[in-house]
């Protein structure tokens, strides 16, 4: 990956103090070179609750960043319902499971009429790999468009639409990348850069697939479009035979609060939604829902299965999490508290240069730090030196898009006021703290 | 897929109970037409323990099937270690976890020196995925050569490996097939199969990158190859420039009785290793274990991350399975069960003609049932039948191979000679209940 990161280098290692560093060293021995860490001092975490997590010498700190444990880190609705499901069965998709339908029944009953259909994996890059494999069977195509910074997975095909992992000269022949949708930067219409992608697919004899975006653009920097920016570009993408698939891998299950998917805002309804992360708290679950039609066709010709996949517990812990969500009323809340905090940043701005931009809806917040305002200038290491500093004021955050220079705010859902005031004094003290020129 | 199998048809709807029917079709609506139902009648499993499950009639079942519940279904070691770490913290491989390093030197220590590299995935599909990637990217090929039945997984990149899946005109041109080693019916060597596939690559110019199987054979029937059968055909990918995989996610962990790992007995160490399926107990987790000077080279360009590989709830699982895996000393009663149900069951053919062949190790067994045993005629329908008539008498077994016609035992490890007995009982009478003119 190019440009400064918020990982740890190895060559540091000596700055760390001796117990860590032999971990560190351990950890690399065993487990290679391609793992990363987080921050210049990495940490090591023992325990969480709620929007806290505590390291190996009781430390507490604010988690501004891990969406994963969606309704709080060890929420006893969650234990309960892993443990007690663990206890009597833990099986597979071959036998039938009235849990697996019924949790089927009430995660469908999320979405719009027509997103009728679910298929269930463990990772959000299998749920984008089995997207990709209806979406070229069922259209006879094979072209796909991402956004120039996109992230969709691991597996070698969803690695293949990641331009954010190896850079544009990674991509294989049958992808195409167009600027995202940028409120702050952007001199690019998305649906220009979607008709020239079309243009090129027809040029060269590739018939399209499938048009796929993170609904929150979060590896673009977080962009939150006009619902009438998409609009178009979807239309041609479906007028050239291709399909419309939304990633809702970060910013699902209600964390924008804007309902519980990221299109609804975006005013599109998409033939295929993978959804993964927050999904069941922890436990590896996601899934691809999609239209009934498209999977007749698909599983007539392919049976599916993954023995993980759907798992008795994994269900128990995705049921859990539907639940512990309605309950807790964490949609609504996320609106709520998301604006609040937004609002503070605005606030911090007035005061900071350094912040250039600030987006996001709900519980999903970029920062965009700048050199020069004026400019727009991305400050990217500068924003290591944040990620770092916020660390060391015991918040956690992490920093994305193009320039690496946007801070990514993507708390779990019980972060409130008083957490997003903790979170605003961190960020005030570390921009304070940490000059420009650093 | 072509030929039977032994999957439920939906167009049988009207022969299920009303309310098994009515939930079979909830199910069909809800997670649509790819997923495929064990046995001509469903069962639904609401309990486990040990080598039993039992249904929502309190039925018990004798599970013959399922290697997922390592050390037997609901283990109360797993689930306390499972409910503990749930409770306490389940986060991911971006901070320091001592338990993470721990687990990965523990397993490691099973490997022969210079397999010194663990990377984890969530699922066999994503470790077999990241195997080839790694392949290909430290290689500069892409030829992979896999056995004419091989299964590997459902991403794209690993479904395209998977002749089992499509047949082999299914298969990309990066890929070649060669008949798995068959000690009952194998006609053609090997290494020279593997010759012809590495000429062919040859020919039209694609540089080789691994040869992978299953260390088992077991979706090419069940096959236990001497060892100078596959040394030749590992020199041949290796002289090529190619590396090798063995694909343990079945066999591996013990249950072939012969080590924890199944290339030990075929006298090979590959380059890299694929584990998964019993690794957790039921947690979703897989690895690759390589060599470090493999993983040096592309870590150095790729960075490696899944959100919930080796997760802290996986690791605790992971950890546990391995912990009680030695405590109940599981490898060496794998042998010796193993042993005993194959001296059964080659006295049942002594009665039966429809047994053709008996083949294995440990607790990972092929019956290889014929429909004609002077011609060797796999009985695919045939074997479809005893299938579920196992099913009614409450043991469950699955059919594999060419012929989908092998009975395919591969229980939870604490399976013991009380349980082959009861094992061979009802395959005893499911066989003289069950006509060849089935």
């Amino acid at each position: 990956m190019p440009g400064p990161t918020s990982y740890f280098d190895y060559a540091d290692l000596d700055k760390l103090p001796a117990d860590r560093a032999q971990l560190v060293q351990r950890r690399r021995r065993a487990m290679g070179a391609a793992y990363r860490l987080f921050y210049a001092d990495p940490v090591e975490f023992v325990r969480g609750r709620g929007t806290r997590l505590f390291d190996d010498q009781g430390t507490e700190y604010l988690d501004a960043y891990n969406n994963v444990p969606t309704t709080g880190h060890a929420d006893p609705r969650i234990i309960a319902a892993i443990s007690d499901q663990a206890g009597r069965l833990n099986t597979h998709t071959r036998y039938l499971a009235e849990a697996t339908v019924r949790y089927s029944e009430d995660l469908l009953a999320t979405f719009p009429d027509g997103l009728d259909n679910v298929m269930y994996s463990c990772t959000g890059s299998e749920a984008n790999d089995l997207a990709l494999r209806i979406a070229k069977s069922t259209t006879g195509g094979e072209g796909v468009i991402v956004t120039a910074e996109a992230y969709h997975g691991i597996t070698t095909e969803t690695g293949a639409i990641s331009p954010s992992l190896g850079g544009p000269e990674s991509l294989p022949p049958w992808v195409r990348t167009v600027p995202a949708p940028d409120s702050y930067r952007g001199t690019t219409d998305f649906a220009d850069g979607v008709s020239a992608a079309l243009a090129s697919f027809h040029e060269q004899g590739i018939k399209p697939a499938a048009l796929i975006f993170d609904t929150i653009f979060a590896s673009d920097g977080v962009q939150t479009p006009d619902p009438t920016v998409l609009g178009a570009a979807v239309d041609a993408v479906r007028s050239a035979g291709g399909l419309l698939i939304a990633d809702e891998v970060q910013a699902g299950f209600g964390r924008l609060g804007t309902g519980m998917w990221g299109f609804s805002a975006l005013g599109l309804v998409p033939e295929m939604v993978t959804i993964g992360k927050p999904m069941g708290s922890g436990q590896p679950i996601a899934a691809v829902v999609s239209r009934h039609e498209l999977i007749d066709r698909f599983g007539a010709d392919v049976r599916y299965f993954s023995t993980f996949a759907a798992n008795s517990v994994s269900i128990a812990a995705a049921q859990a999490t539907l639940d512990a969500l309605a309950e807790d009323d964490l949609v609504t809340k996320a609106k709520s508290t998301g604006d609040y905090l937004r609002a503070g940043l605005d606030r911090l701005a007035e005061r900071h240069p350094q912040i250039g931009d600030v987006r996001g809806n709900g519980l999903f917040v970029g920062i965009d730090l700048v050199s020069d305002r004026a400019a727009r200038t991305p400050a990217a290491d500068y924003a290591f030196a944040i990620v770092n500093a916020m660390r060391e004021r015991r918040v956690l955050t992490a920093a994305v898009g193009a320039g690496r220079n946007v801070l990514k705010i993507r708390p779990p859902m019980p972060f409130d006021e008083s957490d997003a005031d903790e979170f605003l004094a961190a960020l005030d003290s570390s921009l304070n703290d940490t000059p420009l020129e650093h």
